[in-house]
């Protein structure tokens, strides 16, 4: 599991003072690759997003906290799930944001696939995440 | 329709030399504001991205080519089509990316949704647009 | 002819709230760039700038719209010109901001220049473009 | 106790391949204002920064966690302490790379000092923390 | 006089690791400005930039001084000079890159010009600066 | 001696409109690698930065010059000293920010470190540095 806070300044809000959606996208990929990259040991490139919903404006000074971890692992590629929540320091207030899955692939050095480690499903948690991301790739797929 | 081209500089890229997913998605998002605040003549936030895929690694160097138009505008939120091309300039080839679509809301100056101006659909292919754009929107809302 | 629209964000803006000169010019090199890039299937590197006039601020929120084209094509070099509007999304105005002549040259991958494509006039528009990046060719040699 | 996760992208690099110093320091900083924002409630300025060492260089995609908690907190000013490792990825080795102290103050929002909670010691390590908090403070008021 | 010294960073250099055009113009504006707001006491706003050589590719790793001083001051506008050198630390070698002038207007906090102080010319290389700084501004009028 | 001077830009300001802590440690590090890179004739990394302090906040719209000089030479490693200061342009005011000691390590080609030239003290004051540095020196290691 990777834990990465993010302050939101003012350059990454819009003129509403309102975290820009692409800032926030920014950070959800490279979250949801840094739970990749630890499972697999490689570079990643990201091949699929699943669709984002954006619940609340997160205004300039909020903390954003983007938690990531691998649900589902094949040959060479891996899902892995990012959930944000924003806080408020002055009022104590959290918000779920949302919780976006990604798809990446493992890359060597010459930029070609590798393969990945197995996964192990340790938990019932983990084996709901495995068993809704299988069906997650049937529909992505077709 | 907006046209956005950009090139991508090394700081775009990852450590194989192509371009980062996240970058993508904020240029993507902002392509995807440009038509919607056109439309709508306000500032806009982002509320939803649909799923994104990455069907080819985009090498530093690259141009990457979007271009975005308004597909559907409802009370206060509107939809827009980002169509997103790269293209090699030292060998003339261009690759399709990604079409993505994205919900945007119109905002006031005192952070409210406002009302956005009916889309008057012209021709065929805006009506097909349209049609899908519904179907979109019903697999949103459930 | 390439177009380049731009979202003046917060942090493209000086204290007053308007786009920084050094910004624009940033992105007046990257517009001519890619229609050279273009022309000549190659990497340039920037060797003359023509000089610019800021002629209306840009508000941040505004839109800038760069369009660039080749004029003038030589052994290594090419000339293009860059047109800047602006465009306030609020109130729909738009503002011409200046047209800009940058001088490139292709390079190898070695960083040597190397031989441009020839560039044809097509059209009465083209030619008087032609002529008159002659004369401004002959001011910036002596 | 506040985590933050970095991938060292190219762009955070110098010459060799190496992270900027000034780029981990400015990490670091934004690390320790996590922790005092929370804890204060407040947004918070950063008044001290003790000596820091860089033990190892760490390279571009490698990963760099930094886990920053209170340590002391006074009237209007609070020291944080923050711990920075770095990962790579493709051999899983792990390095130590320092442990900073910080003082920061909280302000209100018209840029003026505020009190801030006071801070309960609830264990031995809390304890030994806080003892020496006071003093390294000692020693930066002398 | 004020003198601005960069590193030409990774980030800074496109593909043949040289310093992008757009990016040193940016520093050029910013030089100019620094003289402008120092002598006007206030926030200035570029209006004019004279032509620009790019008379030396800059590599990364270089280091850009930038010198930059007022030349002749109106009722509300100044011009100023910019001379940039490039430096290699590694062999020693320096190069003339260009000198450019730039002209700036004093703003106030409502966005609208103010005057401007008295130049004093203090030297004959002032009076000269001044004089053909009087013959550029004939150039640009017309 | 090298100078840099920076203009507090507002996407370098936290939410009180000051200049974030991080930025200017960013900013002096840079500085004194300035400093030292001149002074060894190679690329160098940061090893160490003594203690920091920030004893005025710095409003967006400032200017900040950073002076920095060699204070002391060993095998490998360098000592620069970076004096700053802040500028109000508006009021003409001036404060002294602080003053900060790093150490840097010339590396070569190689990523290894490298001899650097005798440091050849000039001046009394030159003299006063290079023996506070020597104490500096054994604190650190110890």
């Amino acid at each position: 599991m990777s834990v990465m806070t993010e302050l939101v300044l003012p350059n990454d809000g819009n003129l509403l003072g309102n975290l820009l959606g692409g800032r926030l996208l920014h950070w959800i990929d490279i979250s949801g690759a840094l739970a990749a990259s630890r499972h697999s040991g490689s570079v990643v490139a990201t091949i699929h997003m699943d669709r984002v919903e954006f619940k609340h404006p997160i205004p300039v000074g909020n903390i954003v906290e983007l938690t990531s971890y691998v649900t589902w692992a094949g040959k060479t590629s891996m899902e892995t799930a990012v959930e944000v929540y924003s806080e408020n320091v002055l009022t104590g207030t959290k918000h779920f944001i949302n919780k976006v899955y990604l798809v990446y692939v493992a890359m060597d050095a010459n930029n070609m696939k590798k393969n990945v480690p197995v996964f192990l499903v340790n938990s019932p948690e983990e084996r709901q995440e495995w068993d809704s991301a299988v069906l997650r790739r049937q529909k992505r797929l077709c």
